[in-house]
């Protein structure tokens, strides 16, 4: 039986445990953290075969391990782990930055690194923790695996069959292309609600102001409820792409602005048609795929 | 038995009728508007007494009049309807942004604008046409009045009294007040959205960002699939708080660029802070509304 060591055992370590036994991919998990409670939770809940504390011990003889906890704490966990790497270990993560994530395990693992894969499943769910995990998060879901040009081929295929037995389409594509594509389509948008809220949040007469907000305005800021610490931690770790994509969103506005200056009306409108349309016809093709699940 | 006359007779206008004769408030209700189809769809539905087409027989003997049709028509029809006003016509309407809407009632209704009483009722839903008009939809709403220095104390009295039969609470303000609330909690946010899902479309990849796009855009851009004529209106009719709103906002979002370009963790979770903060405080506090309705 192969051997599996998850850090972090909550709703994204927790589901690949769940869907992996459901399928009955033969491995052996063991869960390892800081926080007591989850991991006995985790046991409780059939998640984990076994619980560790030690990370020497629970390393030795283990086939891959994954990382799946808040990307601040990657760095420290490639760190105490590096020492005990065994020949055959293979390390993967599921953080949300990739870029930061690589070059971390290339300055951290010395040449076990070329056994470090960078991944990153896209699924969420509202709740964290053991008790939110699912079997089938993961089903029909995006993980993107973002190999360096020195990435053991093998090491690739084991965390990339790993992945397929949760049910998960694989993406491969380099740690550049996937921090831009996630700096643009989530990051950025996290910080512009961010931003809305926060400057509204800070004049004398907010009161009065989200006295009149409604349904519009719930959906915009939905993502600026989020945590902050997680999302000042990506924002970080993204810095590089995510600058990129603010300085592309900023031009894009100041543009808006002037059509609007200048009651351009034709300028307006063309914006706002070519946003409305391809808005609509991305959200129809998320619902027939969601249908087809 | 008292007189209304409704220019639109779509989910505004319709559900004020609705909710006049769910109340037995004892108004007769005519409708009047360019789409012979949506009048007779409000006939059979039982929302208005009597359709009409013609401006100049239908003012006659009215009371109130409101003008519940999109902004770019309200100068038209104010326009058209100047002409027939008798010396007890009330005249109101239903328009996203009030200052314009004043300006040109004062230009085009003449002494008759002091009888003029700028509204807007804070509530929407998904669907729209005389079908999805409801006599609830009003219920624990708000609904705006922006009277200016000269209008008619016993005009606003009536306009008042109409929506108070509806089950709505009735907010006074200044138009210029109202413009600037609704500019940052509701015009910006579309401005926004727009932008960003605008600036995405236009990539020669924008098929690989949407593909890996997940359920923080989903909700984010949910208001760029809106009615881009619609806006395109409200943006130019509200412009000069819109752009006033735009630069808060621009300088909000150069402030944090600046954070994140030095790393500033401190900085970054200070603002991410106060935001989640604030916006899961509104939110909970609009859920106990609801429940409470």
């Amino acid at each position: 039986m192969k051997k599996l060591l998850v850090f972090g055992v909550g709703l994204i370590g927790g589901s690949l445990a769940l869907a992996l036994k459901s399928a009955g991919a033969g491995w052996h998990i063991t869960g390892i953290g800081r926080n007591g409670e989850s991991l006995q939770e985790a046991l409780s809940l059939g998640i984990i075969d076994a619980a560790a504390t030690d990370i020497a011990s629970a390393v030795k003889g283990v086939d891959v391990i994954l990382i799946a906890t808040p990307v601040a704490q990657i760095p420290g966990i490639l760190r105490n782990i590096a020492p005990h790497l065994e020949a055959q270990t293979i390390v993967t993560d599921a953080g949300s930055t990739k870029h930061d994530v690589a070059l971390q395990a290339r300055a951290l693992l010395g040449p076990a690194s070329s056994r470090f894969v960078p991944g990153h499943p896209i699924a969420g769910a509202e709740k964290s923790g053991p008790a939110a995990a699912l079997a089938s998060l993961y089903q029909q879901k995006n993980v993107v695996l973002t190999p360096e040009h020195d990435t053991d081929p093998a090491a690739l295929e084991t965390v990339r069959q790993l992945w397929l037995s949760t049910g998960a389409r694989i993406r491969i594509m380099s740690a550049s292309e996937h921090d831009a594509i996630f700096a643009a389509v989530s990051h950025l948008p996290h910080l512009l609600a961010f931003a809305l809220v926060n400057e509204l949040a800070n004049r004398d007469d907010a009161s009065l102001f989200f006295e009149f907000a409604a349904s519009g305005f719930r959906d915009f800021t939905r993502i600026a409820g989020s945590s902050p610490e997680m999302w000042r931690d990506i924002s970080l770790a993204n810095r590089t792409a995510l600058l990129a994509e603010l300085d592309l969103y900023q031009a894009a506005l100041s543009s808006l602005r002037a059509s609007l200056e200048q009651s351009d009306a034709p300028a307006l409108q063309a914006i706002f048609e070519c946003a409305s349309q391809a808005r609509n016809t991305w959200a129809n093709q998320q619902q027939d795929a969601n249908w087809k699940n």
